[in-house]
């Protein structure tokens, strides 16, 4: 159904203020999200070990997190700390504690085994966090299982279109991206010399003709995350590989998590490198890029209800699915290489 | 659950427009209708064979649709024409074509074998397509399996109850209908001498009395089709077999459409023989017959609900259900008789 | 699931009006309420025995019921006393007729086997029906099964959490209630001496500084009732059996019908002892009821919700759920001690 053992992106760290509890299902469980005195940002099983009632709902006290059912209180461990009335806790009382990362901007969690988590793994964007990059982070919620937008995200083929008019152009079919397998996934170049711009973004250039354009990005499997550089540049300049000056450059994550078999959280940040002060531009960028996301989410989530009305019809694959079908056995294979955690947690 | 090999009103002609791709669910397949540059229909599985888009969210091109997912276009037999970026197109690259047939108005679509798909099956019926017949086309979707519809048109008992106030009359509950068993259905007659009309349609006539009714119908198994000649005239003029120049007179057809288990498509029809020029009669016509209808839809749609409640709940029949118990018993045959067109169909 | 042999709440007696049939589903089943002509209510399976409409769709006529689909007539015992067109009338033709008891303004219906249903059974709570004892009844709908409710009920460490700030106070959490296992279920008894009165009642009394606190209630199983007297008087007079004089006094009334698996009724009202004549102020009482019984509505329904995200999580519990799990273990005894009326019915 979906890797356990990875770094998901849970939030962006803006979403999880001080003093209220933050709650969201990632992989079918219920997780609640809290920030500690100091600051820190803990995750536990949103579903009180007593009676089941979720600890969203609970209260906040100093480092721990209150049940407000019947008081049971959990420390960031997520072990049972008070049960009013009572002075012995046995040791079974206790919930879940997710591991938990906030690093640039973001709230990454662990929702697997424990004892593989290593914040190691995390990916390192420093344009997550960086003033010469700004961006604003965006969030949308998917009706469709995650598989189809990981699809999504490997081809190539469906820009001229699904975004025909916005992020799309015709050269796009006339290419091959270049695609590299990785430790971590795939590694893809798109470049188009000598085309028109693409039409969402050209406003933001000043581009008199036509322009040199690439789109170079990392897919990592654990955690379902593309990391781009991509932008264009007036022709001649050589491209992505040459003077970047003249060029608008943009970075992008975007990254799923999937909530249950049919929904889907989808975090996504595009930096840019240019006007920097510019009143409003990170929303104008957000804009556009949610503009072109929702040609993505309308054809996606049609096709899940295509698919829903009768689970047995066959895909064909083409030439260009290579990519994403490499990566949906991937998939397969590290979930199957999987020990479940516990019976709870599957 | 329901007969595969008929013809089945898929739409009423002019709800397919040029350009339009038009999408519905029939037996619980889901179909995509549009029209070739010369006009005629075409039906093809709206499930894209690549990666199960819906087609009708894409664009027509001469003769073809185009899946405006990744571009793959299908002509009118189903057949995949274009892969962009493949130059060979494997013969298994196509999506199910189904027979359709617009005639007199209306769009019929055979959605079984079509080996057995003959056109000459299809009821003809001019009354759809001739100027001294007006009439507005309708349209229902039921919450409801069509058995349930089915069910409620081969039964005349409801009429002085369901639609006490419109078109049922106490007289109705005192005769029979005289039913014969046909190689289509069964043909039903319905008279009743020197009482007074119809409330419903009493104001289309002039009627200082009573009047002769009459109701003389075909129910075609196969379509779930009913078509109708009724009317009322003075006592006295002969009835339905005498003189019909100062009766009102209406042809009507009602076609169900299954569109899922609990779910259904209803198209209907009610030319008549007067006013034929008068403005908006066609409309309040109509009214008058959606009016009725919906008493039938409030009931069936709630008998729906309590049959879902306890699937077991058995059903007592009565002498009144000899014809409809008959037709189901007729419809469970032929399903029975149906070879399945292929698993992906089922 | 749950008992069947029991008198449960079915509405208020204003509820059931003259000449308009009452539909409710109970345990999973239809029932129809109508009142006949010397105003006596009688409960019929809601699901006419010919075709499954429901009989609250049709038309009381003198005592009996007539099914407005195709006019089948049932009397008050659930036989079927006419069939329009028909003159034998078999007896299987009928509807199962629950037995029903108005009594106290409350409607209490038997699910079970009619053999067993002794109107002797039902709580006799004058406080229901006495001029003395003014109250406005209130009805919530639940979406959760039943027994999160009972829960609820027999818990009262959930006030100083739930109810912080209405009816709940600090003082509760320090101390146990005294539970008597009797034959129908539960006697608890709950006292608080000199503590400040609860928030939400406060306002009703006139009190100079703390009160002594009484709630002493009866968990009735069958019919999941509580009846209680509960109030508070100026510290020093001897509390629930000391002088009442100054005191303000409520009794209360819960009761839980199960609608389905994840719904339930709840009936509730809550005499008091004074302002008998005030303005407005059993509107007054109930809202504060009302506003206070929403705090558990809230925490149970989002409870329901993390249940059926995993409806394999244990309940841990704890010293405090004892009279709850007892109750849910009678419960469990007493639905399989119970013999299915019939297959329809379960
Ligand atoms: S459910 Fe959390 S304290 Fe009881
Ligand atoms: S889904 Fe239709 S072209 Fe890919
Ligand atoms: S369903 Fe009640 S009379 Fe037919």
């Amino acid at each position: 159904m979906w890797i356990r053992n990875a770094w998901y992106v849970a939030a962006w760290a803006k979403q999880v203020t001080e003093g209220e509890p933050f709650a969201r299902i990632y992989l079918d469980e219920p997780v609640v999200l809290y920030r500690t005195t100091d600051g820190a940002v803990t995750a536990l099983e949103d579903r009180c070990c007593h009676r089941l009632a979720p600890l969203s709902r609970g209260r906040i006290e100093g480092d721990n997190l209150r049940c407000m059912y019947h008081g049971l209180m959990f420390d960031p461990s997520g072990a049972c700390v008070e049960i009013p009335g009572e002075t012995r806790i046995p040791e079974k009382y206790r919930v879940r504690r997710y591991p938990v990362v906030e690093r640039q901007n973001v709230i990454w969690i662990w929702m697997g085994d424990e004892a593989l988590a290593d914040p190691g793994d995390i990916i390192d964007w420093p344009y997550l966090d960086d003033p010469a990059w700004p961006y604003e982070g965006g969030y949308l919620h998917y009706k469709s299982n995650y598989q189809l937008i990981v699809d999504n995200f490997l081809d190539f083929s469906h820009l001229p279109y699904v975004h025909e008019k916005t992020i799309g152009t015709a050269s796009y079919a006339e290419q091959r991206p270049r695609i590299t397998h990785t430790d971590f996934g795939l590694h893809i170049e798109n470049t188009t010399d000598d085309t028109p711009p693409t039409p969402a973004f050209a406003p933001f250039g000043n581009f008199a003709g036509n322009v040199d354009r690439w789109s170079i990005y990392d897919f990592h499997i654990r955690g379902n995350c593309v990391v781009a550089d991509f932008g264009m540049a007036p022709v001649g300049g050589g491209g992505h590989a040459g003077d970047r000056r003249n060029a608008i450059q943009f970075r992008h994550l975007s990254a799923l998590t999937p909530e249950t078999a049919n929904t889907c959280h989808y975090h996504f940040a595009q930096p840019r490198d240019f006007g920097l002060d510019a009143e409003g531009l990170d929303r104008k960028v957000l804009d556009v890029v949610v503009k072109a996301f929702h040609e993505d989410k309308d054809i996606i989530e049609a096709q899940q209800i295509v698919i829903d009305l009768d689970r047995d019809a066959p895909m064909l694959p083409l030439e260009v699915d290579r990519a994403l079908l490499h990566v949906r056995r991937q998939i397969d294979r590290m979930i199957a290489a999987e020990t479940p955690v516990s019976v709870a947690a599957e």
